[in-house]
């Protein structure tokens, strides 16, 4: 079906300075991986989030593969996570071996919180992993704090959150690892794919280049006789003297330089978010029946527009907007434990009472830079419509 | 260093039709993944290839993780892997707690054959790797009845084969799965990162996508409610009644967009870098110092071209080139039971006297479709006179 207003469109339009940066990759003769672009990305990504090690990665969820293996989890170790996210930011870690504990969320902000963490961990707890859900920053140093009492690790789920601040820090830059997506619908897509992986860690950030590229480890670059043994050898990344399986998950040099462009203006992409995600909101505050979250400072960049319905039903008021108006909201994200991927993994039970009563409740509307403004209004105006008309039931 | 022959450019440049498109995607506002030009890209391939399952992903070691993990293994299975191949043909079998048996190669061909692979088959293989390496399509039929005599699954590494004929049928198509790779270097690069999983098996190709994207299942297309209970299920992918853990390893829709145009001309790609290897080998034929493998027809497709030094020393004709003619010669690829990765892995220990022999006086010469004639024509010049200087040594 063809909706007036489609929710799965791309983040945003490139500008011609980068459509020009692509050309300009594409006309040359450079290597198309593992080059200049990577490095200067990485650089940049550092400088932007104040970070030492910044690694480009093809996926943010394969960047939480790597964070996953780097926790060097053990049979029996728990990992608490919120059920209220998307299943990359769990099954890495189920995947090797961990016992998922569900965490609920904060019922305004729909993320977690030191409160909400809190009655999951234990000196069972390994690893803490903290989405930074819709695009808004998690309070993390009360989380920190929590994970240092029961030395448990904080892997940040940055996925949504490029560009978000946190008092005076980066979003995915307080935790042992965090990870940012540019997958397609990201505020910042590298052409459809790619991420980063994060970290202050000297000993997890020197060993993730060999993890991300098949164990590869040059050998220094002054040797004169640079095919003797090898061009490069071939390790297995160790961590605390233990091993751990490296992975391919590189990224291109067209999305690293259009990364490195697109960079340079997530703030402006980011704050013109913001500013629809208000205008959205304030044009709606007459109907208190949509709970919307809205901050309107950098802790938020909007990456997500969701809302609660409140006292009206959900699937009434997205059939109405998808079949009387055309526009096609969703809805975001099913708690992790109902999905049979979890269930069947023994992971189906949890406590998690605003996850349900806000997944069961909660809608997502189109919201994408590439959305015109003329459909942004149009959006408003069919939700009053719909709100309206839900009142009159 | 500088060189005047680099070897490490990419495999080809774009077309101005390749680079329209480009501009055309990147201009759009369609999702860039998951998308329209995936499918056609995968329903290319398929027809090109003529196999029925093709499915886009970020790398040939993310498809080899894949078919690595439809193999099923359990401790104790063997995997026979020619030693003579570039890691990702390895270790996601090791990965899996498969015992790697190190197959040699033919002295001639420098891949594997039926019979050097004999001698390795036992009851315990599970699983022979064939990789195409080079580009030259192994013989497949009579390593398809060995494997079948001995009921062992057999996966192609065609990462470096793509159109390459072997009879009637494509290299990649003759075992159990097959992979190919569009790397920066290969003979066809989506930009640098890419690569296809075929197979022609039902149960395999059935699970693919969802071991490629997170364990998604799409629900039916023509819910009405098309929300509840989600956008799409979650599953743990089952093979035969076992779970298998999936990964995300998704191709973006600009990578599949060039790639469909790519590959409408990868038979005149693999045509011109052939008569370009032969124009080498025909133009040297006067020095049988340097043994190459010549094959004239479309069983080999020249992503490398490789030799042998015969009677004189490799590594001062490497050396001489490099620092007398500024012409980068690489070597390829270490038998992976000398590099720490595998010795450690327990498997450093390897009888393969003509992997060891080949490696040991092989040369690799810069040999891109970038590279000019006259920069090819300077190779051969160069070539000569070195190997006229060591003659006279």
């Amino acid at each position: 079906m063809e909706y007036r207003v489609p929710f799965g469109v791309r983040a945003h339009s490139y500008s011609e300075e980068e459509i020009t940066e692509a050309l300009r990759i594409m006309r040359g003769s450079e290597p198309l991986t593992q080059g200049q672009n990577l490095r200067e990305f990485e650089r940049e990504i550092g400088r932007f989030a104040n970070v030492p090690f910044a690694y480009g990665i093809s996926s943010a969820t394969a960047g939480l593969e790597i964070a996953a293996s780097l926790c060097q989890l053990s049979e029996g170790d728990e990992v608490v996570i919120p059920a209220h996210t998307y299943t990359s930011s769990a099954y890495p870690f189920a995947k090797r071996g961990a016992a998922i504990v569900w965490a609920d969320i904060d019922p305004i902000t729909r993320v977690v919180t030191a409160e909400t963490l809190e009655s999951c961990v234990s000196a069972r707890t390994k690893v803490i992993v903290v989405p930074h859900l819709y695009g808004y920053g998690v309070e993390m140093q009360e989380i920190m704090d929590l994970a240092q009492r029961y030395q448990a690790l904080v892997i940040e789920d940055a996925a949504q959150a490029i560009g978000v601040r946190i008092g005076d820090a980066m979003a995915g830059t307080f935790g042992d690892a965090g990870v940012f997506s540019f997958h397609s619908h990201k505020n910042l897509t590298t052409l459809g794919e790619g991420g980063v992986l994060v970290t202050h860690d000297t000993k997890w950030g020197e060993i993730i280049p060999e993890l991300r590229h098949n164990g590869h480890r040059p050998y220094s670059d002054d040797r004169s006789d640079y095919w003797i043994p090898a061009m490069t050898d071939v390790v297995l990344p160790k961590l605390n003297g233990e091993p751990i399986w490296p992975m391919n998950c590189c990224l291109g040099e067209l999305a690293c330089g259009i990364g490195i462009k697109l960079l340079a203006r997530i703030d402006e992409i980011n704050s013109k978010k913001r500013d629809r995600a208000l205008h959205v909101i304030d044009s709606l505050v007459d109907f208190p029946e949509l709970v919307f979250h809205r901050e309107p400072s950098s802790r938020h960049n909007y990456y997500l527009l969701a809302a609660r319905l409140d006292g009206v039903s959900r699937d009434q008021f997205i059939r109405r907007m998808a079949h009387h108006h055309s526009v096609q909201c969703v809805v975001q994200y099913y708690p992790l434990y109902r999905y049979p991927f979890y269930r069947e993994l023994g992971f189906g039970e949890a406590v998690v009472p605003e996850t349900d009563k806000f997944y069961d409740n909660m809608v997502s509307f189109p919201f994408s830079h590439v959305l015109s403004e003329h459909q942004i209004d149009y959006v408003i105006e069919a939700t009053r419509e719909t709100l309206a008309w839900l009142r009159a039931q």
